[in-house]
C-alpha cells in the first residue's frame, strides 16, 4: 500500500477511461488494482523461459475461481508439443506470437465431464439446453481471467488468442478434445520485451450502470469515447480503405463496424451443436 | 514476496487440489497468489459499509480485463435501491446474503452496443449468430472474475449469485434492460465476516491437460476426487434423501447428479432468443 501505487491506478484509469474514481491510498492489495488497472496484452516476450512448475502453478491458481454450481466446468490445456504449437501458428499467420509466446495454452469449456456422471449412474440428463453450454463457457472464462490475473501477479504477459475459434474443428481434433469439450481461448505466456501503451475504452458512464440500464444519449457518448481515444492514441490505419474510404472521424466504432463487416464464425453455432451441445 | 506467502499457497492448493506444484518463495506478486490458491466465497459481512467510490474503483479495475476483439462486450449493473434489492432477494429465499450484502452487482452480458453501431450507420449486422451471444457472455465472465480478483485484493468478500439466471425475465424487467443484454450472474460483496474453509476440487490430473484431452481412466480418477473431498470435508447432508436414498460414499460427483436431477433453467435459451440473440 503506498502513493505510488495509488497514483498507477490513478494513471492506468485516466489513460483508460478519461477519468478516475477516488483511490484510497491506504487500500491494502492496491499494488494488485494497479496491475489490473495497468493490464496491456503483451505480444512480445524475452527469450526467458517460463517454468513448467511456474506454468501448473498459475493453472492451479486459476482453477481456484469460482465455479458455477461447483461444476468445474473448465480445463486447461498446455500446447508443449511444438509440433502442435506450430499448427496452430500455421492457422494464424498475422499473429507471430502464437508461434514465439514461450508457453501456450488453450482454455477449455468442459461440458463432458458433468454431463457423463449420468450416464455412469443409468440416469438422464434433463438439462440438456442451453444452460449446459452457458455454465461451462461461463466457467472456462472466470478460469481465463483468473490465469491473467496470476500470471500479471508474476510479472508474466499474456495475449488472449480468442481467433482460434475461427478454427475450432481443426483445434479440437488436433488437441483430441472429445464431445461437449469445446476450445473458448488460446493463451500466449511469456516474459514482457516491451510495455504497450494502454488502450483507451468506452467511457464508464456506457459501462457501469445503477439500478437501470442507461442507454440515452448511446450516440453522443459513444462519440465522445471515440474522440478521446482518437485523441490519445489514434488508429495508426484505417480498415479496408478500398471498401469504405478514408472517415473523417475514425474511431473505435468506425474500426468495430469495419472489423466486423463481413461474415465471422457463422460455423461455430454448428461446430458447437456438433460436438453435442444443445442450444434450445 | 515472503516464505510466508509461499507457505498459504501451497497449503491452500493442499486443501484444495490434494496437491501442490513447487512454489518459488521469491516470485513477484505471490501474495496475490496466496489470495487466489485461498479464495473462499463469503457469504456472511460484517455491517461495515462499503464506500461507493471504492465500488467505482473496483468495476474501473474489472472492466480493464481483456475484451474479445475490444468490443467491450460487458456491462456492471450496480443495484443500490433497496427497493429493487428486495424483489431479487424475494425471488431467492435460499440465500440471504443477497439481501444482507452490503453491495449487490449484476454482471451484464452486451450484445447491443456492438448491434447497434451498425443500425446507426446503416449496415447490415452480417454476424447475427452465436459468436455474438458467446463474445459479450464469455467478456462478461471475464469481468466478473477481475472483479472478484480485484474485491478480494483490497480484503472484501464476494458470493456470485448465478442463479438469478433462474429469473432472467424478471430480473431484465426489474433493471430495464434492453434487446440483447442479459444478465450473466450477480455478486454480494462485503467484509467478510468469518473465513470458511477451502473447499476442495476436482484433482489437477483432470483439469490439466498436455497437448491432448485426456479422459482415461475418468471414473476412477473422478472417485478418488471425491474420497479426498469427503476426507477432507464432508457434505454434511445427502440432498434429497427421498428421492435418492442415503449413499454409502457420496461426493461431489453423486451430490452433483443429484442437484442437477431435475430440469433447471430450461427456459433460458427461449429467454435468450426474446431478448434478441441468435443461437444459430
Amino acid at each position: 500500500m503506498s502513493e505510488g501505487d495509488a497514483d498507477r491506478v490513478r494513471d492506468a484509469l485516466l489513460a483508460r477511461f478519461g477519468e478516475s474514481p477516488p483511490v484510497d491510498a491506504s487500500l491494502a492489495g492496491i499494488d494488485e488494482l494497479a496491475r489490473m488497472a495497468g493490464h496491456r496484452t503483451h505480444r512480445r516476450y524475452t527469450e526467458r523461459a517460463v517454468g513448467a512448475d511456474l506454468v501448473r502453478l498459475l493453472c492451479a491458481c486459476a482453477l481456484s475461481a469460482p465455479s458455477k454450481s461447483d461444476l468445474q466446468q473448465a480445463d486447461i490445456m498446455i500446447v508443449s508439443d511444438p509440433a502442435k504449437r506450430d499448427v496452430i501458428a500455421d492457422l494464424l499467420p498475422d499473429q507471430p506470437h502464437v508461434r514465439d509466446a514461450p508457453v501456450f495454452l488453450v482454455f477449455l469449456a468442459n461440458g463432458r465431464r458433468f454431463h457423463d456422471l449420468f450416464a455412469r449412474r443409468d440416469r438422464p440428463f434433463v438439462n440438456d439446453h442451453l444452460d449446459a453450454f452457458f455454465n461451462s463457457t461461463v466457467d472456462a472464462a472466470l478460469v481465463l481471467a483468473s490465469f491473467l490475473r496470476a500470471a500479471e501477479a508474476v510479472g508474466l504477459g499474456c495475449c488472449p488468442i480468442s481467433v482460434i475459434r475461427d478454427h475450432a474443428a481443426t483445434v479440437s481434433a488436433l488437441l483430441d478434445l472429445p464431445e461437449r469439450v469445446i476450445p473458448v481461448s488460446g493463451l500466449c505466456l511469456g516474459w514482457p520485451a516491451d510495455t504497450p501503451p494502454i488502450t483507451p475504452r468506452l467511457g464508464l458512464d456506457l459501462t457501469i450502470h445503477e439500478n437501470r440500464y442507461d442507454d440515452g444519449e448511446i450516440a453522443a457518448r459513444i462519440a465522445a469515447s471515440d474522440r478521446r481515444r482518437a485523441g490519445r492514441m489514434p488508429y495508426r490505419r484505417q480498415r479496408d480503405e478500398a471498401r469504405w474510404g478514408t472517415a473523417p472521424d475514425y474511431g473505435w466504432s468506425e474500426d468495430k463496424a469495419r472489423q466486423y463487416a463481413t461474415p465471422q464464425r457463422a460455423d461455430f453455432g454448428a461446430f458447437v451443436r456438433g460436438k453435442g451441445f444443445r442450444l434450445d
